[in-house]
Formats: structure tokens, sequence, C-alpha cells
């Protein structure tokens, strides 16, 4: 069992910070890529949340990720439709600054897209959402890293896709839908988790490197590897794997960076686009609508009467709300790579200037 | 075994366009239907081709749904966004212009988005894309129907979405790849046929009113109805669930009119979103990766040697050749249609004009 505290945001926001900015990074950057690592944890993410500050941090010193707001190029700009090259600077950074441009696009015209090639490893999609929503706009997010093949292709053996994911944010009248997904049928994150405890996956998703159904994690990480069964699985996965290329045109695709590069960096391949209800039918008929879905939703009976149905995202701004009002829970672990960080880097521990 | 016979593409669009003029449509509004229709029939999506022309025509007749072009209202346009009502006018007119006024956003910014409300019945969403992709543009189009529920929330019972499909068209180097996914396991139509062969379907993947798992199509066609379980099935529904309820938002959430309205005609809301990859990384670099990423795709080994893995649309498009090439093979059934809706009209049968 875990040992768990619970610590202040503020706190611990100032801390993380601060811990980027002695490593090298801006304080912009600092600030940002604090905000989004927290956000994913806060919303439950926790293998893309404060996990994370150590490997982004490792990354920083070994020079292999770049942590300075110049670093991000901006390569076009039309008004609403941007292309960024990140040169392998921290992904939240890149990512946010995606979305903060394709929101202005938004704001002006009702859509604006921005494209980021060469971002570093970005975390959590669904943990850049909220701000747009609360703004009254959708944000979607799409990534996908061409160094990386995981997935098969439907009908096929070999891997070829990462998980390619599609996450959006929808303001309603009351808390926003956040929806995160992958074009896959499970992540690489859950293949290892079962690898590491001993256990078969909950359903046989992974293609073996002979063609072979398994629910064995060996079965994956074999040599020469095995693979991920896209979304809807041996039946619809002609469907998952369809969405998956769109994810790659969309984000690769449109970069002009991806597979046909053979990059050898771990790096997304990200796109953000921004739409502004006001452009359209109105943001009040835009809320009245989604607020009537989600309604329709909530009120569909369960198949399970323990497991009422729920909206996207639910559950984790559930956890969020809790965790701002009573402090973040951090596990053992984290507070410990966060403290030899900070001796590292010759400053106080996260637990002494907690301990009260 | 039902009879097939070929005809030529210019005599069979000629003869389908006068029998929607004959009918009181526009030129403009019968040229545009024909071709989609036409289209989505050469591509082999027989259920979404010429069968609907008599549909379509009856409609017309009955004066449920509009044929002149002027019907389409556009609400609001910012030179990149769009809102369109449709009035119930015939669909695929209502989506083609929706496309075109997305492209020409796209040709100016790098992306264009439109917003139809109240179109009649839209066709097959692959047949609008190849005009786009020819062009070097990514078409997107998505679309739901807020007066009908069919498909429910995962966990749940009730139906509450359409099948809510996804399709893009992208270019390659070669052919372009067309994808056009539901974000329910499967469509309606396939349920109904299993009904009327007196068949289960291939996978549970029905919902009893009583909330058991089915894949018998009676336990849809109930009273109350069942319901269709969204992409991803029992293990991994939520992510089709959410992708749905993506659906919903971009098209009756942005249109200002879905289910809150409750409305009592069958009409779709549909977006259009185009975007023009020179505004990024550049065409060349674009089809570059998307050709690079077919080649991988269709070089991985497949699970069953007789069955070599296959992109989306690909298919499709080799049927589409033929059928330019070879003439069209139009089943009895639809030709009988068609040469009644003639007579009904005043007009020479299909089959007279075509016998040789």
């Amino acid at each position: 069992m875990t040992q768990t505290r619970r610590y202040d945001v503020q706190v611990i926001t100032a801390f993380v910070e601060q811990l980027f900015e002695k490593a090298g990074a801006d304080a912009e950057v600092a600030q940002v890529v604090t905000q989004v690592l927290l956000e994913g944890e806060v919303l439950g993410h926790r293998t893309h949340g404060l996990n994370l500050v150590s490997r982004y941090i490792g990354g920083m010193l070994s020079g292999q990720v770049k942590a300075q707001a110049q670093a991000l190029e901006q390569v076009s700009d039309s008004g609403v439709s941007s292309l960024f090259d990140g040169h392998y600077l921290l992904g939240p950074y890149c990512v946010s600054r995606a979305l903060d441009c394709a929101a202005t696009g938004a704001s002006a015209q009702g859509i604006g897209i921005a494209v980021v090639r060469r971002a570093a490893h970005i975390g959590c999609l669904a943990a850049y959402l909220k701000p747009y929503t609360d703004r009254g706009l959708v944000a979607l997010v799409y990534s996908s890293d061409p160094s990386v093949g995981l997935v098969c292709a439907h009908g096929g053996v070999d891997p070829v896709f990462t998980p390619n994911p599609i996450a959006a944010g929808i303001p309603t009248q009351g808390e926003p839908i956040l929806l995160d997904v992958s074009m896959s049928t499970v992540t690489l994150g859950l293949v290892g988790q079962c690898r590491d405890a001993g256990s078969k996956l909950p359903h046989p998703v992974l293609m073996s490197n002979d063609g072979q159904l398994s629910d064995d994690p060996r079965d994956f990480f074999s040599q020469p590897q095995g693979s991920i069964l896209p979304l809807g699985g041996q039946a619809f996965g002609h469907k998952g794997f369809a969405l998956a290329i769109l994810v790659e045109a969309l984000t690769s695709g449109l970069a002009g960076h991806g597979r046909k590069d053979a990059p050898d960096q771990w790096g997304a391949s990200a796109t953000a686009v921004v739409i502004d209800p006001r452009f359209f039918g109105g943001l009040q008929a835009f809320t009245d609508e989604t607020s009537f879905l989600g309604q329709l939703v909530l009120a569909s009976r369960p198949v399970d009467p323990e497991r009422p149905v729920r909206l996207p995202g639910q559950a984790g701004l559930a956890l969020r709300r809790h965790a701002l009002e009573e402090g973040v829970s951090l596990s053992a672990h984290v507070l410990d790579d966060l403290d030899q960080l900070a001796g590292q880097l010759q400053l106080a521990p996260l637990s002494q200037a907690l301990a009260q």
C-alpha cells in the first residue's frame, strides 16, 4: 500500500515551478508545464501527472529536451492556421501555446488550428482543456508520435501506429465534458502495468508477433515486438484503425514531419483545434444542447444499478474538486522523486517545506 | 439472386437528374444530389446509393422535403466559419454546399468549417470527399440526427444517440484514403438486414430494453426499443460513447438545433471541416507522409494470408474505377424503382433509354 498525504496546491505549484526553473527552464515555461502536469495529477491521471516531473527534468539536464520559450518556432501563421516546430521543447508548453494560438483564431473567426511538430513528451491531453471550456470554447487536441509503433492495422500483425488519442473539452451550463480517448483498445501503460504485475490483460487485445490474439503482455514485449489491436478489436477494429490514420494525417501529416522522417527521438506531433460556438448557433444554444444531452445520458438506466452512467470527465472533475479543496494527494514514490530532484538542484525538499 | 446489368454513368446521371428536375428540383440541386447518390452507389454503398432516389423524390412529392437551392439559408459567415439552416432541403445539396464553403475558407486561411442544421437525409458521407482530396484538401464530415435515438451510453440501457459517423478524405500521392465510420458498433441498417433475413448479428452488440446483451435483432426492434452498443462494445465502449458525444457537440451543438428541440422530422445536423495542408508543412510533405503511412500499413503482415491489409476506402475506390470503366451495375430492384418513378413523372424508363 502506497502511503499518501495531502499537499496544498499553491505550495506544490511553487515548488515544482522552482524545480523546473532551477534546472534551466524559463519562468514562463516552468509555470505552464507545472500547471499542465498538476492538472493531469488532480484529474486522476497519475501516470501523466507529477510523476513526469523527474522524467522531464532528466531530459532537460541531459540536453535532450529544451526548456526555453524561444525554442518554439512559429513556422506559419494565417490568422487561424499555424504550424509550430517545438525542436523538442517541453511538450506541455508547446501544446498550450498551440491551443492559445488556435483560441485566438477561434475568437476572431470561429475556428483556429495550430499544429506542432517535435514537441517533447506532452503528458495527458485531458489536462489542457478546462481553461478553454471555461471561456465557452470547444477545444480538441490530437496527437501521435512518429518515432514509435505500437498499434497494428486492422487485420495486420505488425505495429504501425501510436495509440493516437483524440481529446476534447465541451462546455455545458455546468461542468464541462472532458474526453480523452486513444484509437487503440488499450494503451502501452496498461500493457506495462500488467506485465509488471505478472497478470493478464482483462481482454485479448494484443497480437503476438506471429499473428495470434493474446491477453498475455509477454506477447507484446517480445522480440520482435507484438502489437495492440486498434479500438474496436477483432470485430470492429477497422473503425479504430481508420480513426488512427485520420489522427496521423491531422498531426504528423499537417506537421510535415512524421514516420517518413524516421525520427530517432521521442517527440509528439500534436494538433489543437479550437471552435467558438458564438460564430454558429450561439453559446447559449450550444450549452443548452450539450446540457440537455448530458442530462439524457445521465438519466439513462444503467445496466448495473450499482454503476450509474457517467459523462466523460465527470469522475476526473470530482477528483479535481476534492484535490483543490482538500489538497493534492501525492504518492510516497512521487514525493521521494521530487525530493531527490530538489536535493540534486540544491533546493529544500517538498516534504520539509510542507511539514506542518 | 438479384439480376444486375451495367449502365453508362453519363446516361444514368442524365436520367436521375431529369427525375429530380421533373419532380420539382432546381437544376443545380438535381445535379448535386444525383452526383452524391451515384458516388455512393459506385463506391459500393448500395444502401446509400441510387436506391435513395425514390425515397428522396417521395419526400419532395409529399412536401416534406425541399428541393430549391434558395431554401438553404446561410445564418452566419465569418469567412472561415458558417452556419446554414437547410429547412429540410435535400441533404446532399446542403452538405455539398457546406463543404464548398468550408473549402473556400480553407483555401483562404488554411481551415474552414460549415455547420448545417435541418438537412434532409444526407446519404453516405464517404460520397462527398473525393472532389476535395482531388484538390489536395483534407475534408471531414460529422453528422447526427437529433430526431432519432438508437445507440446507448456506455453502461446504459436506453437509446440516446444516432450512430454519429465521422468521415474523412485524406490526399496521398496516389488514391486518397477515404474513411467513414460510425461511433456505434453497428448501424441500424445491419440490424434491419439481420431481422429481415431472420438471422442473428455476428456479434452481441445489442442491448435489450431490460439491459441484456444480445445478438438478436428482435431485442432491438422491441417495444420499448432496445439499443446498439457504442464503438468499443462492452469492454471499451466508453471510447465510442465519448466520441459520439463529441460528434453531437460538433453537429447539433454548434448548429444550435438538436435533441433539446425534440424535432419530429428526420433531419441531419452535419458539420464539414476542410483543411489545406499548404498552410502548414505543405502539400508535398503532407502527401509524402500519408503515402509513406499507407505503404507501412499495406506492407504489414496480414493475420490471415488470404486477406491482405487494406487502407480505408481502397475497396470502394476499386469498385468505383470498375464502374466508371465498365458501367454501373444496378440491381433489378433499384431499376424497377427508377422506372416506376419515371412512369409516375411521365418520363421514358431508364431500361428503355439504355436498351441497346
